[in-house]
């Protein structure tokens, strides 16, 4: 059900900064910047294969991400695997009693689903799952 | 010149209890698990996509994994990203100033070459390259 990771979130205090260690250093490219105010965090992404590099910095004081610098310093912050069915993984991952952080798959970006293991669960790791899309075919036919 | 995310090694007080959540949970496979004394570490290997997941743990008291499980407890210990020439990273990133932790590339498993930047030249991540085995048309003619 998890196809392949999606990809690695890091807490940093400045995007350009941290993104020249991957562009000069790795010949990666930063192809976009994002703000994200419901988050607190501004996105610098970062595709590398089939995955991405996201560096996470925050708008402000508040947010997890402002949070997490001020309790742990720069480092990183989530990891997220892509799975195809999320509702799926979510009652599978809760029947063998890991605890998330949503009760119900949350929207993400572009129309994806996202949901999160508490890092309680998943050995200190923050897990968030995603789904790109809702296939069409089930579109409606959900509880 | 990085290509993909080769692996996510994350700490773990036991690779049994911890692939749970990604096999029964997630529909992954724990593919083998692998000794590495000399490293002092059991490696749980998860392939998800191009990638793998790696479930470190320690084989005593002793050893990177050891030291970090008993600073930070489990969560994720370094990233590996895979390199097409880890000579030219190596180089590349010590011209932007970046400190890695060996001067020439180490031999990794199955023939790899592998280096790690230092968390303080990385933002707090511990980046391991890798390239995963030498161009036969360069061997020998490397200085």
């Amino acid at each position: 059900m998890a196809i392949l990771i999606d990809h690695i979130g890091i807490a940093v205090r400045d995007i350009q900064q941290a993104a020249r260690l991957y562009t000069e250093g790795l010949g990666l490219r930063l192809d976009y910047i994002e703000e994200v105010p419901s988050q607190g965090v501004r996105v610098g992404s970062l595709a590398v294969g089939e995955s991405t590099i996201e560096l996470l910095e925050p708008l402000g004081a508040e947010g997890p991400i402002a949070d997490f610098l001020e309790k742990r310093g720069e480092g990183i912050h989530h990891i997220c695997l892509l799975v195809d069915d999320i509702r799926a993984a979510m009652a599978a991952l809760q029947a063998q009693g890991a605890r998330l952080l949503q009760e119900k798959p949350a929207r993400g970006a572009g129309g994806s689903l996202i949901a999160f293991v508490h890092p309680r669960s998943a050995n200190g790791v923050l897990l968030e799952l995603c789904q790109r899309s809702e296939p069409p075919s089930t579109k409606g036919a959900e509880t």
